[in-house]
C-alpha cells in the first residue's frame, strides 16, 4: 500500500498496520508494549531521532569499517561513520554512486539482466527516476541531509485535480477528471449522510443541536443544495468545474454541467481509492523532488565521500573472523580479478536479493532472514513526446491513475508552459503486471505504454518520439526493486535482519519500515551505526 | 467566497452562485437561458474563448484607442489592439505598470494615504506581493499570456497538511495541524455514515449489495476500524501522522498517538471550513506563482508594451464627443500640469473606486453601475524573520489558517530548505477587520500580526526582524482592493457597466465574474475589446 511509494492497494507488499496487527490481535496492545520494552526500545520517535540526529563521536583509535555499497544508506553510513573518526572504505559494484536513487538522461547507456541495452535518447535536460522519485515533508532524515548537502527541492505534485482517473471497466472506460470524482463522492456521502440524519439514524448518537449543526457542516462541506441533495449546481461547480466557466464583461454567464457521477456507479468505481491516496501522509503535500533529477542527491551524498569509494567492485563473499572482516571482490571490468579488502567491522547495505547470493558466514537466522525477503519487480517506462500536449489541457504536473497495466500517467512536475518537448513516466507498474511486462523486450515495453496510455491521452501517438523502460528483476544490481515484507516474515524474521552479527550490521530499505523509499534506507543506516559503535566502544 | 480570492466564508463579496441563484429564483432556469439568449450569448465557455482567444484583426486605417491605466487589463487591451492594427496609448498613474499585479521588495518605498511612508527592508530576494498571489490551472487566460511571454511559473502550495488550523475560541486556543483535521473531521463522517446504514437507514435508497460496497468504500475512506468505527490505530495515523514515526533497523515501533479530535468538538470548531478550500476549483492543485514575484507578470507585459505608456499621468477627466475621447491628466510629479490626450476609442481599466471621482460623460446607468460597486479594505502583511524557523517543523509552503484578525499566515513556496532569512505572508485580512488594520499605523499593523501570528508560532518574537502592510483602502491609486459585488448590484448594474457607451468602454476585475483575479481582468479586457472592435468595423 501507501507505505511502500506504491499507490495501489494490489500492491504486493505488507502494510505496517497488518505488521501490527498480528502481534496486536494475538496478545493485545499491553503485550506490544512489552515486546518494544523487551527489545530495549526507547519511547522516543524516528523524528526526534533525525532531528537531532547525534552525530556518533569518539571512534577508538585506529578502528576500520568497510561499507559495501554506495547507494543512500551505505554513503549515510559512511559519512557518519567517517565523521566520527572511523576509517572508512567504500565497495560500490556500479561505476557511480547512487543506487537505486537514480535518474537517466539523454545519452545514459543502459543494460539489463538479459542482456538488453537501451541508450536513453532525451533532449537535454529531460529525465525519468526510474526508482524513487519524491520526498515527503515527514521524511525528516534525508530532508536534514538534502538541506545540509545543499540539494535544491521544488515540489512534486501528488494530487492534480485537472488529472484523469480512469478504468476500463467504469464508465465506458472514458477517463474522469479528478475534480469530478472527488467532488462528487464527497457529494454523494454529505447527501446519504444528511439525509440519514433527517431520517433520525443518529438521535440516540447526536442531540438536535449537534444534528443541525452537522448537517448545516454537510451542506458547505459537500457543496449540497439547499434540500440536502447533491447535484448539478453552481456550488457543485465550484468544485467540479463548469461547463461554461466564470468570465469577464459580457462573456456567457457561468453554467454547471450535467454530468455528475452517479453516487452508486462511484462507489462500484472504486475510483475513491484515488482521492485518497494524496491523504496519506507520505503522499500529502508538501512533497518534494530534488530539481533536475532524484540523482542530485545521490551525487550531493558522492561530493561528501567520493574519496571512499572504490567503483567497479563486485563482492564475491564476506568472511568474519575473531579480528575482522574480509570481503572478496572483483573489478566488473576485469571478470575473475580475485581482490580482498579487509575492515574491522562492516556494514553491509547489498540488497537482499543480491547478498542472497553471495557466501556470507553470519549466524543462521540472519541467513534465513535475509532469504526470507522476496524483491518487488516494479517496472518504470519514460516516455518523449514532440511536445507537452498535456499541458495544452491544463493538466500542470501530477499523475493520472489507470486500472490498465500501466496503473498510471506521471507529468512533469517542472518547467510549466515551457515550449518544446517533455518527458511523461508512461507507466509505474508492480506486481503481476511488472513481471509481465519485464518478460518482454524494452521495445514492447515501450509499446504497451503507448497502448495504455492512448486510452487516457489519443495524442500519445502522434507525438511520441523515443522511450525507456526499466524493470527492476532484469537490474543487474539490485534484481528487483525493493524488499517485500508480510506479516509473517516481518515477524519472524524483521529483528534477526537487523541485530548487529558480530562484526556484520546490515542496512537499507529492506532493513527499515519503510521499504522502497529513501527515508528507509537512511534511517536504518544511521540506527544500524549507531548500534555498531555502542558495541565498538563498549569494547574497547 | 472562494471566487474573491478570499478563504473565509465571512469575506464581503457575493457570490456568483448568489447572483445566479437571484435569477434562477425569481424566474427559473429557462428565464435564465433566456435572459442569456436575449443578451446575445453564445453557447460557448471562457474556457475555449481563452484557448482559442481569436486576435482581433483589421483595424480600420487610422484608428486610435487610449486606454487608461497600465494594470494587466489595460496592458491586454494595449497589446491587443495594438496587434489588431490600432494606434494605442496607454495613460498610467504610477511610474512604473503592473497596477495590483505588485510585488514589494527590499529597498522599494512605499506612500499610503494618510502619508505614512514605509521603506520595505526585506533582503535580496525576499518579497511579499500585497495583491494578486497565485494563478490556478484553470485561469485559462492569464495562463497564456504567461507562456506566450515567458513567465516562468513555479508551484504555490495551498494545501499544507503539516500546517496548522487555528481558533482562539476551540480546543484552549491549540493550533491543530491540517492533517489531523482532515483525517478526523473524514474519519468521523464515514463513521457516522457506516452507523446509519447498519441501523437500516438506507435501506430503501440501497440494495444490499450497494450498502456493503458503500460500507467497505467508508472503512478506506475514513481509515475506519474493522468495527466501522473511527479512532486511534494505524490505519488513522497514516492519514493524521504519528506518535513514533515508521523507522529503521531497531528504532522503537511506529505508534499512533490518542489525540483524536472528538467529532461534535470538530465540527462546532467548523475547521472543516479550512479542509474544503483547497478544493474549491480556484486553489485547487496545481495552482502556481511566478517565480521572482507576482510582478514578474507585470513586467513581461510591461514588455510588449511599454513604448505605448505615459507614466506619471493621473486622470482628471474624460470627455468623449462625436468624434472621438479627450482625457485630462496632470503629470504627478507637477500637480496642476494641465495636459490632454485625444484619441477616437476610449478603454477605462480605472478602478471604480477611483473613476467614480473622475468627471466622465457616459449614459446615467453606467454612472450608476460606477458608483454602485465599494472595494474591499484587504489588508497584507509581510514579516521578515532572521530564520525559516517554521521550516524547522517541517512546513514547507502553505497558509496555516486562524480565526484571529489576520486569518492566515502563509509560508514562502519557494528556496525550500534554505538557511537564513525568510519573510512570511502574517496577515492576510478582510471585512471589518481590514478596517480596523487599516485604521492603525503601518507599525501598529505589523505589531498587531506579531501578536496574533505569535499564537500560532511562539517563535515569532524571538527571530522578527521587520515588516511592511500594506492596506488596499489607503493604497492610493486604487483606494480599494477589488469590487464588491451583491446579488442586488450584480443584477441591476453589471450590465451596465459592461455595455459600451459611446466610444468608451470599461474593463477590469470590476468588469468581471472573477473579482479579485488577473484572470477576471484579463477576461474583461479580452471581451470588452472584442465588441468595441466590432463596433468600430460596423462603423468604419
Amino acid at each position: 500500500m501507501k507505505h511502500c511509494s506504491m499507490e495501489a492497494s494490489d500492491c504486493l507488499g505488507i502494510t505496517r498496520r497488518q505488521a501490527l496487527s498480528v502481534i496486536g490481535k494475538t496478545a493485545g496492545a499491553a503485550a506490544m508494549y512489552q515486546a518494544m520494552a523487551y527489545l530495549g526500545f526507547a519511547a522516543q520517535s524516528p523524528f526526534k531521532e533525525s532531528e537531532r540526529f547525534e552525530r556518533l563521536r569518539g571512534a577508538p583509535k585506529g578502528v576500520s569499517v568497510l561499507v559495501l555499497g554506495a547507494g543512500i544508506a551505505g554513503m549515510t553510513a559512511a559519512y557518519e561513520l567517517r565523521n566520527a573518526g572511523y576509517s572508512v572504505k567504500i565497495l560500490e559494484y556500479r561505476p557511480k554512486a547512487g543506487g537505486r536513487c537514480w535518474t537517466i538522461r539523454g545519452g545514459d547507456v543502459y543494460t539489463e539482466l538479459g542482456g538488453a541495452t537501451q541508450k536513453c535518447e532525451f533532449d537535454r535536460g529531460l529525465y525519468i527516476n526510474p526508482g524513487p522519485w519524491r520526498i515527503p515533508y515527514n521524511h525528516f532524515a534525508i530532508l536534514s541531509y538534502c538541506k545540509s548537502f545543499g540539494v535544491s527541492l521544488e515540489p512534486f505534485i501528488q494530487v492534480n485535480y485537472n488529472a484523469f482517473v480512469h478504468s476500463t471497466r467504469a464508465y465506458g472506460g472514458k477517463p474522469q477528471r479528478y475534480r469530478k470524482v472527488q467532488a462528487d463522492f464527497q457529494g454523494h456521502i454529505a447527501e446519504l449522510l444528511s439525509k440519514s440524519v433527517n431520517q433520525g439514524a443518529l438521535n440516540k448518537t447526536l442531540n438536535k443541536a449537534d444534528r443541525e449543526a452537522l448537517t448545516s457542516a454537510l451542506r458547505s462541506w459537500g457543496a449540497l443544495r439547499e434540500d440536502g441533495s447533491y447535484g448539478k449546481s453552481i456550488e457543485s461547480a465550484e468544485r467540479r468545474g463548469f461547463e461554461v466557466w466564470p468570465g469577464g464583461g459580457l462573456m456567457p454567464l457561468m453554467a454547471a454541467s450535467n454530468d455528475i457521477l452517479e453516487g452508486k456507479e462511484l462507489i462500484k468505481s472504486r475510483f475513491w481509492r484515488r482521492i485518497i491516496t494524496g491523504q496519506f501522509h507520505e503522499f500529502q503535500s508538501s512533497i518534494f523532488q530534488p530539481v533536475g533529477g532524484m540523482d542530485m542527491i545521490a551525487q550531493a551524498f558522492a561530493k561528501q565521500v567520493d574519496d571512499l569509494i572504490k567503483f567497479n567492485a563486485r563482492v564475491t563473499s564476506i568472511a568474519q573472523d575473531e579480528n575482522g572482516v574480509s570481503v572478496s571482490y572483483e573489478n566488473s571490468a576485469r571478470p575473475g580479478s580475485a581482490l580482498t579488502e579487509r575492515a574491522d567491522y562492516c556494514v553491509c547495505t547489498i540488497p537482499l536479493s543480491i547478498l542472497s547470493q553471495i557466501p556470507l558466514n553470519v549466524s543462521a537466522p540472519m541467513r534465513e532472514a535475509i532469504r526470507a525477503v522476496p524483491y518487488e519487480a516494479s517496472v518504470k517506462i519514460g516516455l518523449q513526446f514532440k511536445r507537452r500536449f498535456w499541458e495544452d489541457e491544463h493538466i500542470y504536473g501530477g499523475i493520472s491513475y489507470t486500472d490498465a497495466p500501466i496503473s498510471l500517467i506521471g507529468y512533469p512536475n517542472t518547467d510549466y508552459g515551457r515550449q518544446g518537448k517533455g518527458v511523461l513516466l508512461g507507466a509505474y507498474i508492480w506486481g503481476r503486471n511488472a513481471y509481465e511486462f519485464t518478460s518482454m523486450t524494452p521495445a514492447e515495453r515501450i509499446e504497451a505504454a503507448l497502448k495504455y496510455g492512448a486510452l487516457i491521452h489519443p495524442q500519445y501517438r502522434d507525438h511520441f518520439e523515443n522511450g525507456i523502460a526499466v524493470g527492476w528483476h532484469r537490474v543487474p544490481w539490485t534484481n528487483g526493486c525493493h524488499g517485500i515484507w508480510t506479516d509473517e516474515t516481518r515477524e519472524k524474521r524483521y529483528k534477526d535482519l537487523c541485530q548487529i552479527d558480530g562484526r556484520i550490521a546490515l542496512a537499507g530499505e529492506h532493513a527499515s519500515y519503510i521499504p522502497a523509499w529513501l527515508e528507509g534506507a537512511v534511517l536504518s543506516a544511521q540506527d544500524a551505526i549507531k548500534r555498531l559503535h555502542a558495541n565498538i566502544v563498549a569494547k574497547n
